[in-house]
């Protein structure tokens, strides 16, 4: 599965346009357990963190190969963090040399994988997304984030190296808390905490995009509107897709009685799992909130439609027939008393006036204006 | 975790609009447990009140610090009620007092929580949301009610002092009745109930409003009419948002076998559960039937419209044959006979008569007035 | 708890308007089991009827109060049937000399209360409602009926006195037939019966007006079609209220297995459960069939538009050009040839007729009318 | 329960209009267990036939009453095949004699009843639906179907003698196969596939109709297309309510361990089992096509008054300015410079035409035409 | 059965039009288990390959008869892959030399079955669906694959011979990997692993079709978008309907523990079941996302209405009152005084110009353009 594969596989992915499907069709075929990126996201390098820590110590190093990880003294917790998915030779490596099932590698290298967490013998697998909302575009970016979980190690796998984990390298780095005390387990917890943390700024972006559709459907909704409100939909179905699953994959490592799960991780995991259900429940509100703000511009539309409406009848029901008047009396018969008569001009006037004001009496009567 | 950080962090959250997603985002990166008042409700000062008693006694005291609560002398059932829940420092001091987790502590601070029900060890966590409707904006305001039961004490936090336990407290005072005779796990219920019973005089508030928007359709509905309905609607859904979780809450509770409820409490709490499931009923139908008024509505600006048209379609089909002919006479051609007939006007009324005539004729026919 | 107090609290209660939530909020901030009359339904007087029978013998006696039904020789089944509920001390003492828990009585007199059934250990308490259907409102009226069964008695209760247990007073009186035979739990299954094969008589005057609704749909529809629809639909919604929380009532007697009834009877109440479902199925089939009708009534409301739309446009499109010839031959130029041209006028006809033609083919070509 | 009485109940119900609600009301306060006939559509006679089989014989034969089956010499499998169900006396009887519960006889008798299965001590009770699609109404017609199956007699019963069960009687008659060999349970098999089978005739017609629909949606759509959608959904939604109870009731009897049914003929359930899942898909299949097709139904209404809309503005957009222009020329002031101006006349159709011409390309250029 | 009568079936089956409902109904009457080959998609020849291999040989041969396979070496694993159906006799001979069942294959002839897993004493058999999409027309194309799973043998049926198993055989031929090593269990696997992963490409089609209407609905949506909406959530139904049923398939196939599927192929099912899963979830994402697309295209359709409609009103409402003024001066009254005043006809267009420009502020303040 040589390099030159794999870019003539990643071509016809624009860069620019997200895809909900990702090219996986290309797999079709293949035999199961073939290793290949999936996705168009990923950076051109992967890069590899080495970071072991104990209560007492703390080391991070970059290396570029698997064989240098193995060079290095590990004690204490080991995490691997993968940033960048395209150098596959990589991965499988760093793969057998940690005994990772193939199949686990395929869904690694999968950014279309359902989030899901399959246990095997040696380690424990989760697999989420990682979102971040664009505000001006209202568009949701993803990234599919892999975490598994050993015994005595995390390796952790990411698409860009945007920094997604910064938060609790610093932690590690910065105290000796609580996290630097507990094992692989609590350090899997705490990037799965982060990811999950992340839902909630990206909700509450998403509230400032419905306040701001609702602003402009009490004012005067355009076109743009509606389209808005039809991305942000498509958007909140997309985060729904990626956190409904999550909740599944929170609760099987919370109550799934798996040995790489010690009983004091349970209660943040616990604590985690309130947090995806809190999301949900937002998600869901968001969802049809925002079903209700089409009705709201359906109706907007049609009621500004009905005041074009009126004013066209008003001015066409008071002219119509005094112009029809005006031209009977330019009629050019030979015998038409009126026009000889001394006040006929001034009668006209008064019966146009007097049309025009009980045409007007009538639809204010009926409250057209 | 001073103050100045905490009193930087309330700065973006404006006091006037009330927000689904409070700013839980500020916790996105720090370390889990970290205790934070997430909200915009909470009154400046924190208050606690210190109540015990038991068949025979009733102290009430409030108390500015910790170590005040620790100097009473504490007999029977202790119910130390927390309002305003801004100063941080003292509520942790409390937690750790009594031997209250760190995630209790943080739930209980996060005004963005789902209702929920956590056992611990030496305590059972309850929290729910307080809710009031303002009719005149037809807008809900919630705050997070949290209690916490231990086997001789209860810990009740709100975020305003808007007297929401009152009534127990004066039940407490007043009467030496049950509410004295029985343990923490009974006041606790007492507290829930009061809670629930909050929410039919809610859903009282919202039938009225619904029985108005009701006549509004029925009379000459509005764009404000339509506003209302998405509006309520909206709360509704905010409203079911908090009941579901709380039947889920009680139903644990009443069914849960734990060691703080007392067999005897339990059928208290059947009760409320029946409540809450009238709540979620109620909740339900109120959302159905709102949904069918905006149809009724939109319908109704149809209907309206329908009738605009038909009165300019009417005006225009009689008037436009006839100032036609008008015009026609009106032309200046050397040879036109019907001018010099003497009668050639006469004759145009009759013509012009009979086609309106039979224009209204056959309106009239179709029903279109 | 006076008379004066429950005079108090009913007042603001309409008793023309039905609404959902009846004021229990009235309750809010009582003692959990305090006993109101919550609702405006009830007759004025409270009566009790006092039936006793076996398979020999039958007495039946209206009492005024509760030490008079102790007096009563009591064999065999005992039914006290308590028509009205205003005159709360009266049923308080009931409940006290059957040993009724105060949370029973409160649903009894609550009519508010969803349908239940709650065990008890000396008897079982089902509740529910007993609806008719105004066809001229198309409203439905409802009442709270409960009936608490213990080993050899059973209570009824109802709001109002419209004889809703007069077939089963009938049957005991005049055969001496299986119901004479058969314990309390028969008596109570009897009651229940009665209670669903009632909503069969909602269906069917349901039916009639959906029937209805469907040939005004076919015919003219008018906005009051529209109202109708709507509130069928609510009165559907609120029906389903009720039965679908009675069909898990029933469920729940037939296999509950409890001590009060007995497997002969079980059989029966299977056959009422089947009953309920039914009710629900063609409830909700009839909700589905409204819910239909609005789209066919808003599209007809849109033909019909398009119908007037394309009168003004046919006739717009046939005079305007023509009645703008007429305007220039109407012209004063000095200079216009045609004027003099002695076949002018004969021409402008000409013109007149052919555009007229061309238009009016047109129109038939693409079907307008 | 003599015959008039049955007539006088009969009365009200048409016998052209299908009702959905069949007048079950009139059993409301008879005791239970009552036997009325409940529907319309049954046979004048009551016609029960009787065949018995086994591997090497088979007999035919049409009786009138009760006792004459019971001079039958009855060997093998006996199928009595009851078709009418006026003459209630006789079917009470024919109950008697094999056991039947009253319950059962009720329910073959309410040609209402939902599909169901009832086991009883010395029988299996189902009953069903036959139902008829009526294309040219694009309506269901239905009859009750009930089916009794003992250790070595099959009863079943049919509203109208229309033949449902014939392909079964020439089967037996026929072959000597494998339906000859097998007991009981597989005639009863045989009866209830045969009704299953029929839903699929159903849904083929069914689709026609959808087809045509459809074809018409895409051509020119009108007010009975409509009309069309609407009765065919109903109908649907009137399947749905047939077939949905009917799986649950192949379910149990397939998998319900019951002691009428035997091993073999389980396998031949699961596949009837598996028909009922596919019709029940095909069914929620169309329900959402046609849901589909309303929208479409609506949008062209809409397109198609658009289009007329646009007529009509361009028409008056093109002519009102030039009209208006006319007029000021038919002005009569005394001083006019334009009209003594030798090429005025022309330069009035130059400016006409230019007016024209820019209107008409503007509106090509928004692609009005 | 022989030929002429299959023809006779075949023929009202049009072979250009897909049916859903294929015509079932031809068996409806039949005894069960009568082997007739439903659907209009099988090739004219029905032809069978027969394969074998172990780790180290591997064959393959097409045969004409059954009697062929039989005289056939066979070792290792063998795979009977038969594609056209119309063959009735062949298939039977086939299903009785391997000892199948009558039921399973009637499911294998009936192109309308619905995708399920049922386990026979010696054999299991899965159903499916494979689809195809043809993009031009938006339009799906499925045909029926049975797989009949042994200890040693796989038996495949399709209707066409459209290389479906293709990838599989060359990976036979090609390698001599896992798939050699593996036993029949594993080739099975293989064959549905390929059958779900051309889900992927499927769902990858109807992603650019969605992304076309997108654009279209952002441009200028036609009358065909709504067609192709419509197609296209149509066709995601039909999807859906196939997809739902196959992961109860694979879950059964996974967790059934059944003696076919051996423990290490579980973990390539497990694999299989998160693809059908992630198929079933993008599905659903897509109707939801054509669901929202109907509402932006009818308020498209609206908002362009609305657009036609104030261009109208705009044009006459400046116009009409200026025309009406200059018929006002063409009239013909003998006393007129503003006709000769000398600078009537400029005073004449200060007022038309002031009238216009005021409407057109008017309509400028008021947003119309």
């Amino acid at each position: 599965m040589g390099k030159s594969i794999k870019e003539r596989i990643l071509i016809p992915v624009s860069k620019k346009k997200r895809r909900i499907t990702k090219n996986t069709s290309i797999k079709s075929g293949m035999k199961p357990g073939s290793l290949v990126y999936i996705g168009n996201l990923s950076d051109e390098k992967t890069e590899i963190s080495i970071i072991t820590y104990d209560e007492l110590e703390f080391f991070e190093k970059k290396v570029s190969g698997v064989d240098k990880i193995l060079k290095e003294p590990l004690k204490g917790v080991k995490w691997i963090n993968v940033v960048g998915l395209r150098d596959v030779n990589l991965i499988e490596n760093l793969g057998k040399e940690f005994g990772i099932s193939n199949f686990t590698l395929e869904d690694v290298l999968n950014s279309n994988s359902r989030p899901k967490m399959d246990e095997y013998e040696n380690y424990l697998f989760i697999t989420s997304k990682h979102l971040s909302f664009e505000k001006s575009l209202n568009k949701l970016q993803g990234q599919q984030v892999s975490i598994i979980v050993g015994s005595d190690f995390v390796i952790s796998f990411s698409e860009t190296g945007s920094g997604i984990f910064e938060p609790i390298l610093n932690r590690l780095k910065g105290s000796k808390g609580l996290i630097r005390k507990m094992g692989a387990d609590y350090l899997a917890y705490a990037l799965i905490d982060n990811i999950v943390d992340n839902y909630f700024v990206i909700l509450e972006n998403i509230e400032d995009s419905v306040d701001q559709l609702e602003e402009e459907l009490i004012g005067k909704p355009k076109h743009e509107t509606l389209m808005n409100i039809y991305t942000l939909k498509k958007e909140l179905m997309l985060l729904r897709k990626s956190v409904w699953p999550l909740r599944e994959v929170i609760n099987c490592m919370w109550k799934g009685e798996n040995q790489f799960i010690e009983k004091n991780t349970e209660l943040y995991l616990r604590d985690v799992y309130d947090h995806v259900v809190q999301v949900i429940d937002t998600t869901e509100l968001f969802v049809d909130i925002i079903t209700g703000m089409l009705d709201i511009y359906l109706s907007s539309i049609n009621n500004r439609m009905s005041e074009v409406m009126k004013v066209l009848t008003i001015f066409s029901t008071i002219f119509i027939p005094i112009t029809f008047l005006a031209g009977v009396f330019g009629m050019n018969f030979k015998y038409m008393p009126e026009l000889d008569f001394k006040w006929g001009y001034l009668i006209f006037w008064i019966i146009v006036l007097s049309i025009s004001s009980f045409m007007l009496y009538t639809f204010k009567k009926r409250e057209w204006f």
